[in-house]
Order: C-alpha cells, then sequence, then structure tokens
C-alpha cells in the first residue's frame, strides 16, 4: 500500500508516524512545501521573543530522522499542485529543481494547514505572518534595534503571544484589532483584563480599529491615525488551504474548509483531509466550523492512519479548548461564549464567580475569573471561560473533560478534585462554579447580569451594595446604597418596598444577602460576579 | 427548626452556614470541644514550618464573625458527652466550668472528626500530632533551637507535609515508616522518588521500621536503633471520633466509622454526620471505607443541611483523591492503587508514562510519572498515579473527573484540553497515557511490568534495549542487549528466535520497536514505562 501525506507538520505528520507504527509494510510518502518538516508552530513566537533561545528546538524532526525512525519519505520544498482522484496520483513540482512528476497513491491524506486571511499588502514596511520557521526568522531579523516600531493586526491567541514576544524584544509595539475587545472567542467583560494588563506594558492597544493602508514608515488606521512601523505582524486570521481538493472536485463545506465526515474522509473515500485545512463538527450545536487547534490537528491525523489500517474510530465533536498567556494574565475557554449563544438564540443562563486559586491562607493565592454558560432546562453546559494568573489551565482543562463527558453545570459542584493548600480549596473554584451555577438554575439566588442592571434600575430597582462602608468608599456603583451585609438584618425595615437588586465585590456576600432577604418575602436579585464583573464589564463597554 | 452540629471545623460549619442560608428562621447551634472553629488544618504544617506566617491566617471565622454573618451561636470549649436519640437531646460540659447542661434538638448533625490511632505513648518527649491549632502551636514552641532532633512516624500526606516544613525550620528529621515505602496509597515504583527525593534534604528515612520504645532523649525503634529526639510528630493515621454515636446506640459500620446512608442519614433519621468521622462508599467497589478529606466533609456537610432542609441530594461514591508537595516534588492519586486492585482479585491492566509536563521546546518542562489502571473488559479506569514537579494536580485533577463520569481509559485520548506550550502538548500526557492505554488494552503493543520482568527472562525471554548505545552505557538492565531503535530494522535477523522483551527509557521507542518487531513474526512484550519504571519500582524493593 502506498500513502501519500500532503503537509508535514502537526495532522499530516502524525498520521505518517502513526500509519507506520500500524503498517511496517506500507510505503509512506510524505510532501511538505516548505523546507521544513514537524516543526514546533506554536513555539515561534517564544524563539522570536527569546524564551525559546535555541532554534534548533523547534524543529522536532528533520525528514533523515523520520526515515531512520520510521522509514517515511519525506520530501520537503515539493508541493503538490494537482490532484487527479480519478487515477489516484497526483502532480508534485519539485521547488528547487522547478522538476515536475506524478506521484501514484492508494490512501491520500491532505494535512494542507491554512493561510493568513490577508492577501499580501503592497507595501515597503515587511509584513509577515507568524505561522512558520521562516515567518520567525524575517521577524528575528527584523528587531534589528531597540524599540522597532512594531504593529501587530489582530488581538487574537496569535497576535497576543506575538505582542508579549515582541516587547520582550524591546519593541514598541501597537496591537490593532478590528472587535471592540481583544480575545474575540471570550465575552467582553471577560476579555477586559486581558486588554488592561496588554496596555499596562506599555502597549499601544487599538480597538475597533482597522488598517487603510500601509506607508513609507507608517500604518494609516481608518480614522486616519498614523501609527510609526517597520514592521507588521499580520494575526488578522487564517483560512482553510483548500484550493488543491477545490482544484480536485472535492466537497468544500459552507466554512471554506475541506469537508469531511466522522472519520476524516472527504468526499472521495480514498482521500482523507485533517488539520486546519477541514472543517469540525463542534459539540454545542453539532455546526461545522473552523478550529485550528494543533491538538485536533495531531489527533485526527493519529486516527486518520487507523482508519486507514481498517480500525473502526470517530472523530469527537470539537469543544474549541482554547488558553493563551500574555505577560501574566492567562485567559482559557472551551464551548460557546454568550454573544454565541445569543445570536443563535439559544436558551442559556450565566455564572459569574471570582474564586481565589488555591487556599486564601496560603501564599500566592490568585484570585479566578470565572464564567460558565448553561441549558436552563438540560443543565448542559454549553461554554466557560476563565481568566486569571495561575491555575487557569487546570479549571479550563477540568471543565473541557466534564462537557466531554456530558456532565451537567451543577454536577461540577461534586467533582473530587485533588486538595492541597498550593493546588486549591477544599472546595476547589470547580467545585464552587457548580455550587453557585445550581443556585442560579434553581432560583435558589436569582440573578442579574451585568449589562442587565441599567435596565433593572431603570424599571424601579434598588440597588443595594452590602460590601464594607470602606469598599464602598473606593468605588461604587452609582445609584448603590450601602448597607454592609453583617448589619443587613438589622436594617431591613428600612429598604425600600420595591424589588431590590443586591452585590458585593465578587457575588458571595450577595448570594448571602440575597437568601436573608428572599426569606423576608422581599423581591430580591443577586448581581452575578458583583462589582469586579460589573466593572469589567462596563469598563470595557 | 433547632439544628445542633457537634464539632465546628470543615464538615460542621459548612452544614451551619450552608443550614442558615437555607433557613433563616431555624436556631443553629454548634458545639466544638476545641477552643477554635472553622481554622484551615490543611495549613499547620505550614505555619510550622514558616510559610503561613502569620498564625491568624488559619483562623477563617471566630464564633463572633460567624454570629455577625450567619446568626449562628457558636459554644466553643463545649463537649457533648452524651446523645440521647429518644427525647432529642444532649447532655453538654462547658469545660471551663466543668458545668453540664441538657439541649434539644430537632435535627442533629455529628461532625466529630477523627483522632491520631496511637494512644499517648508514656514518655518524656513530647509527642504530638498536627491536627489543631493548639498541635502546631506547640510544635513550633518546640522547635526552640537550631537542628532539634525530631521523629516523624508515618510517611503519609501529613507525614510528608510535616518533614518539609520541620526541615525548613532547620530541624534534624528521622521519618519512621511501618510499610516498605512512603505514601502507602500509591504503589512502590511510585513512591520511589518521593523516598530519594526526601533523603536527598537530609531527612533520614526508615523504611520497614517501628517505634519499639521511647526513652529520654531517644526513640528506639525495633530493631533496636537509637535515634536521638527532642520532639515526636505522630502522623501514623487516624480513626474516627465515634464514641459518642456508640454511645448513643447509632449504628457503626465495619470500618470502625459512622454508618450513613446515600443522604448522610445516620441509623437515626434525625441524626446525620459528616467528615472523617464517618465512612463513605467508595466509587470502585461500592466499598465502605474511612477517607478523611477536607473536600469530601466540606461537600458532605453542605449536603446535610440541603437534606434537612427538605432537598433531594445524594453523596457521590468516594474517589479518595489526594495530593501532597514535598519539597519539589508532588504526588497524586485517585481511586485504587494496584496492590489494592490485586489484593481483591480484580482484574486490571496497567499502564506507565512519562511524559512532559508542557511542550519539550519551551522552558520549564519537567517529567511527570504516571499510571493508570483499568479494567480490561469494560475500560474503566480504576486508578490513577502521577508524580512529578510540574503539572500533576492538573492532570489528577482531570482524570479525576474522567473516573467520576465513568469515561472509559481510551477515552483520556479524546479529550480536547488546552494547549499552549507553557501548559501542555499539542497531544497533552492525559491523552498519551489514554492513546498508551488503549494500545497496551487491544494488544496492539503487548507490554510487561517491571516486577514480571524476572519471570519472563527466566522464561527464556530475551532482553534488548532499543535506547542508544550512549544510554545503554549510562546505565542498562542486567542481561539486556543492545540494539538501538534506529538500527532495529537492519539487525532484525541477528536476534534469537525466541519471545522477546524490548525496552527503552521510558516506554516510547519500546513499543514502537514492538511494532516493528510484531509485524516481522517475532513474540514482543515492550517493557511497561521503560528503564525508568524499572529502575524505580526495582530500587524501592
Amino acid at each position: 500500500m502506498r500513502v501519500v501525506v500532503v503537509g508535514g507538520v502537526a495532522g499530516g505528520m502524525s498520521a505518517a508516524t502513526r500509519m507506520r507504527r500500524l503498517d511496517e509494510s506500507a510505503e509512506i510518502v510524505v510532501f511538505e512545501r516548505g523546507p521544513e518538516v514537524s516543526y514546533a508552530n506554536c513555539g515561534l513566537p517564544y524563539y522570536v521573543g527569546g524564551t525559546i533561545a535555541d532554534r534548533s528546538s523547534l524543529l522536532l524532526q528533520t525528514p533523515a530522522s523520520l526515515h531512520r525512525r520510521f522509514r517515511l519519505d519525506v520530501r520537503v520544498r515539493h508541493e503538490v499542485v494537482r490532484i487527479d482522484t480519478a487515477t489516484k496520483s497526483l502532480d508534485v513540482v519539485d521547488l528547487d529543481t522547478g522538476l515536475r512528476s506524478t506521484e501514484a497513491y492508494d490512501k491520500l491524506i491532505l494535512a494542507p494547514g491554512a493561510r493568513p486571511r490577508r492577501d499580501e499588502p503592497t507595501s515597503t514596511i515587511p509584513t509577515l505572518s507568524l505561522r512558520t520557521v521562516d515567518d520567525a526568522d524575517r521577524i528575528h531579523r527584523a528587531l534589528v534595534h531597540a524599540a522597532v516600531p512594531v504593529v501587530v493586526v489582530g488581538g487574537g491567541y496569535t497576535g497576543l503571544e506575538a505582542v508579549e514576544n515582541l516587547v520582550a524584544r524591546g519593541a514598541r509595539v501597537t496591537l490593532v484589532q478590528r472587535g471592540g475587545q481583544l480575545l474575540s472567542p471570550l465575552d467582553v467583560e471577560m476579555a477586559a483584563p486581558i486588554a488592561a494588563a496588554v496596555r499596562e506594558r506599555g502597549v499601544d492597544v487599538r480597538l475597533g480599529a482597522q488598517i487603510a493602508r500601509i506607508e513609507d514608515g507608517a500604518v494609516i488606521l481608518d480614522d486616519g491615525t498614523a501609527i510609526p512601523a517597520e514592521l507588521v505582524i499580520d494575526a488578522s486570521g487564517v483560512v482553510p488551504e483548500s484550493q488543491l481538493a477545490v482544484d480536485a472536485g472535492l466537497r468544500i463545506g459552507e466554512t471554506g474548509g475541506i469537508w469531511v465526515d466522522e472519520t476524516c474522509r472527504t468526499s472521495d473515500p480514498d482521500v482523507l483531509a485533517v488539520g486546519d485545512g477541514v472543517e469540525k463538527q463542534e459539540l454545542i450545536a453539532g455546526e461545522s466550523t473552523l478550529v485550528t487547534m494543533a491538538g485536533l490537528a495531531n489527533r485526527h491525523g493519529r486516527m486518520v492512519a487507523d482508519i486507514i489500517a481498517g480500525r473502526a474510530e470517530t472523530a469527537r465533536p470539537a469543544l474549541g479548548t482554547g488558553i493563551v498567556k500574555v505577560f501574566d494574565i492567562v485567559a482559557a475557554k472551551a464551548g460557546w461564549s454568550e454573544k454565541q449563544l445569543r445570536a443563535a438564540g439559544r436558551e442559556f443562563y450565566i455564572v459569574h464567580v471570582h474564586p481565589v486559586s488555591h487556599a486564601g491562607y496560603y501564599p500566592g493565592a490568585e484570585t479566578l475569573s470565572m464564567k460558565l454558560l448553561a441549558d436552563p432546562a438540560s443543565d448542559r453546559i454549553l461554554g466557560a471561560q476563565i481568566v486569571g494568573r495561575d491555575g487557569v489551565d487546570k479549571r479550563i482543562d477540568v471543565i473541557a473533560t466534564a462537557m466531554h463527558a456530558g456532565l451537567p453545570a451543577a454536577e461540577l459542584a461534586q467533582l473530587e478534585l485533588a486538595y492541597a493548600p498550593q493546588f486549591g480549596s477544599a472546595k476547589d473554584a470547580v467545585n464552587f462554579l457548580g455550587y453557585v451555577a445550581e443556585n442560579t438554575r434553581t432560583g435558589t439566588t436569582p440573578t442579574v447580569q451585568w449589562h442587565e442592571l441599567d435596565a433593572a434600575l431603570a424599571s424601579g430597582a434598588t440597588l443595594v451594595d452590602v460590601r464594607t462602608a470602606s469598599e464602598f468608599a473606593a468605588g461604587a456603583i452609582p445609584g448603590a446604597v450601602n448597607v454592609p451585609l453583617d448589619e443587613l438584618r438589622e436594617h431591613i425595615d428600612e429598604l425600600p418596598g420595591g424589588p431590590l437588586v443586591v452585590h458585593c465585590q465578587v457575588g458571595l456576600r450577595g448570594h448571602l444577602a440575597t437568601r436573608i432577604l428572599t426569606q423576608r418575602g422581599l423581591a430580591v436579585r443577586n448581581l452575578d460576579g458583583g462589582y469586579r464583573t460589573w466593572r469589567d464589564g462596563t469598563a470595557a463597554s
């Protein structure tokens, strides 16, 4: 059997090596357009920034090492330019010699990846992406002196990693983001602390801005602002490299990615496809989507080898789990955001909590901001977002595992997680999130969201701040009256008769106040996530 | 309604505060024998060691603060000495005045906790446990000068935390452990690196040793060795404080803990019980067990308030998830160990892997040692153990969540965990564990365990070390022949015809070698976990 793989990075190389492990006798050929295979693309920003000092540590394998260990026939700088599914053959151009040849396959695995969405602008300023070792090398070389002015376009995962590492190299960085917030997979109140942390490091963050044109030495925004730039990093997004599949007559999905079934077979059963060039089914609504994550590419790459070897495997629906660290802040998500659910007209309830990353009595505990979205009827978890400094990765992984398994939101309270004071709390942050979810869904404590507060107050509700007098004095929501929780029972008769909204700093004392007042017959709701979520949300809006 | 709580630390106080949140009108009385309520008992070792500098940070609440916020009637230094379930009353002694009174209850919540297993030895050397603030204060005071000789009895979670913190205070520490390994919830090959790490810090670790007697200035072991000691810390285990329940005629389980049903009701429906004094149902075999973990105490405490308030809740079976950090090594487990499964006659298969805590190309990646035990028929996960320096807590929490949800071992490979190079790998350690589990269970790569190797070699198998020549030279398993993996295909004809065992450093190259050789028709098994697991296991045996 001759198996041909097009694309030799994450998904393609996972497929080729697993294929060998399952079949010593197969002939396995890998064509890669670029000069390197199997490089650590998620490490590229850190090579630019200097955290990864040794360029060779990015290069995980070479054609020679892959031949020695796996007997793979890896041909770099070979571009596949045409696939003929009728004759099961493809045309390949050797980019060094220009020679064109035809290669036969029994099974073909496409792992073409994605390319930057933007066309190369005509500009005298270098405009680079950060997807290949060559990109990273060129950025490295462009940072020729201290304080090189650089514009990064796009405030997503890659853009934020680029910003951190350019700052580490001493560059003067402007981050231009089309939308009104950074990290658009998150909701606005969750993303707000990220913009604040990035600005704190001296980065000029321009939200709601687009590049109109690039001039010599400057990027001109659509509002006319000229930003000095000697280098532009394009992290504005990618599109699937699907042209080869299009030309071959393979089915393309509505997203523009190569269509595949749950075994990663394309519309031609002898052609399988994986990675950023392929559309996936996602978990929440079963929709087709583009998720450009290395983990999925690797997993599906391995799976197509299993499929070719005759094993019964299917791809699991994608959660879209993602994480990014920028300076000392970490943000992560899984599933859908509130704005996605709202746009899709889905029913959902929301929980914001701000627990500590480990026992508060042990040094180094940091506050986490967590948001959970769940279905009010089934309690199915629809999405989670976490922002903090420590312990973010652990909590998103636990919630992603719960989502994968279909655990309801309230069941998060029941997880028996490992507790020692360095790592968590007797009630871990995830347990706490589950308890608050249950209190919210069952109506034990009705809540109001930060973006619903104005409407609630406009319709006559009174806002009661149950924090201490000193917290109130240090910054309060306009219109709030201050009745500290520990004095609330004595002052109930002084509260107005109409509906109440109570709040504290993070939501816990507000919950206690809501319980006290509800049992006295008052109509009361707790401001979900407290002052902190309200402050983050309103600051960003 | 009058709710009386006996015991005011983790479980009791969770019950009392949740009770108030659900019922503003209930009268809630808490009796606590000690001088403090709601203290951070898991923080006590770190107060002794100085990591927690401020003693007051251990004291999370006071009777006054609990009255202000929750209207609880908390009476410290009040010992409940008798319960009369017929009249629904109890006798209480005020330990300061000696006055005895009788208190009525509608619902009674017992949270008596556990006490050290050993009787107080008659000795001139102070022998202290580490369960109360008073214990910690006394240890603090006993460390009067540098290099105080201290004997810690018991190498479990608490003993190891005590050791670390005594060393931090400059004490000369000997750790005496009855069994042949530290941290008995783990299997011997997993625990071996912990003993090594502790010894590296100058601690005299005595395994398989018991204390015969304590003399003036010395502890005498059963082999006659005299160990100088000015202080003995007893961390040899605890037993449930069940006498009050026994005397009240409540049912006691076979474990010696108070028997409760899945709602934490005792044999008297108006008496509920939670925490270390109570036996729990565990997940793997549904057996009754004693698990003394703060998380369960808190969770069940909260639940009994829900039960009393008429909510339908049930306790989930306990996983026994645990974690401990000692110096720079972290060890964690969930579910059952190999020795437990073996003793119970259960069918199981074993996987050892040693992946990195995050992408190897990013600085700071540390090797994790992971062990998984699963049912060969159903693939149900029966237990997991993880030892390492970074990322241990995350992986045990993900696996505990998977176990809670009933995910099979192979499904660990499918979890979509968050990947950025600081936090994990495109194939996370947990994914990798799932892949190896699948390869093992399906027979894709048959394995042999470190403790089965001698028998395999004795019955005629040849051991082939597929590491490089320099790895082989640096330390090899006796009797192994060295054929580096990348040269294996050329040397297949030179291998003996009989059964083979192959191995590498951690198991991955051995897996590749097994795949190559199996497909050539040879009878071959891979040494699970490679040289590293074999070395840890044999060093400890």
